[in-house]
């Protein structure tokens, strides 16, 4: 890859995605908004646990928590994280921020992805106008959007970032190519490219939704069985003799 | 096994455990209320599809629509439906006709081992006090309850009541050892023992729960994505390239 990559949000979907850009790609920089993860990171301390201290110390990622070091990038990735407001609606305020603080460092050619979990639209018609606002440059034709759906699973060592087929999508096929050589570099998996970044978004948002929602029965479950005086546990084993059962249990994520 | 057995219900779910006890342990004659259902059983002809016309033929079950036939079972195998009502909520009311039919019948020392979808507790808790009313017999004294929840795939030809595991439970270790020899002789993929009926109901259960649920997900993405003019099937090709999303897809049944 040439010029500089930008990951922008370091937790732990951004930190693989940085450290394994500065291995295989070289020139990388991490922003993030936090100065204390930032300097923990500059330690060698991820406390995600994702990124161990040899490899974070020796993989020649930059970090830092001034926006100056956006300044330039050719591409950008953001995973910045998307929680729900009190009233459990989508919060793009981390969004919103990162594309403002994003945009005034954003040159012309840039691409720029997008890895949170969004509803389908997100990226081309509110991150798109929100760069554009604050860049001064034209959606899609100063500068590229592409949207690749994070997955990592915290805590789990044999699904990682480079073992995981990764979705990509963007808004013209240039981008795409783009995506294609940055993504291919860092996921051994291999790429599955969607036919646009809105089915990208929508198969993240269903991914995420078919995992809560069968979590979601297994607390509903084991509260009514609780009740019952039967054993969750044992109805569990039992209905895990079919064939077709799948294994979830209760609990917050898992 | 000794004595006769008789399947209440010769539904895709009775007609075939029907016809496997008919095949390997003789003597079983199955009954159903309807006068149709038996005159074409009696041709040949299965019209769920579950048994073809050579093995109907050919199996020895003696099928009838008369409750004499049940006269003198050692074993009673239930399999009528369990619909729900207009409210929907569970309705008994076959389960209710089938001991009614059935307790009249019932001869000291039976075992009637039910395999419809029910609540926890139906089995012992209204089934039994049912059975003892019409045969004015004492429950768990003079007859015993089973409780072995059906799991045939209507149409799969590869997961089958022979190919399947099959949970059993019953009220006592007698039951249950009487429970095994006879499911154990017509299912090759073994046998699971749960350790009460209640906790087999409450298996059975969550296993449709959590089928229905997640077909019904699918139902309502599909209507949205619709809205949205996105294509449900292509975002389910992209998530379905996760190594752990599920492969529903919207229907009604699957």
């Amino acid at each position: 890859m040439d010029g500089t990559i930008a990951v922008v949000g370091l937790g732990y979907v951004g930190l693989p995605v940085a450290v394994a850009l500065a291995e295989r790609c070289g020139n990388t920089v991490g922003y993030d908004i936090s100065a204390g993860r930032v300097a923990a990171l500059r330690a060698g301390e991820d406390e995600t646990r994702e990124i161990g201290h040899a490899r974070l110390t020796s993989c020649g990622l930059a970090v830092s928590d001034d926006p100056a070091a956006l300044e330039g990038a050719e591409t950008i990735i953001v995973t910045v994280p998307t929680p729900i407001t009190e009233e459990r609606r989508p919060d793009l305020t981390p969004l919103q921020k990162a594309c403002e603080t994003l945009g005034p460092k954003l040159r012309k050619g840039a691409l720029v992805v997008f890895e949170s979990t969004v509803f389908p639209g997100v990226t081309e018609d509110i991150c798109g106008p929100w760069l554009a606002q604050a860049s001064g440059l034209r959606q899609g034709r100063d500068f590229a959007l592409g949207y690749s759906p994070e997955r990592i699973n915290p805590g789990d060592h044999v699904h990682r970032l480079e073992t995981i087929t990764k979705i990509i999508a963007a808004d013209s096929d240039v981008a795409l190519a783009r995506m294609r050589a940055l993504y291919g570099a860092i996921v051994d998996a291999g790429l599955h490219e969607a036919p646009s970044i809105r089915v990208a978004e929508a198969a993240k948002v269903i991914e995420n939704t078919q995992r809560d929602l069968n979590i979601a029965l297994m607390n509903e479950i084991a509260l009514i069985f609780d009740r019952m005086d039967i054993s969750t546990r044992d109805v569990l084993a039992e209905a895990g003799t079919k064939w077709n059962f799948l294994p979830f249990t209760p609990g917050l994520v898992g």
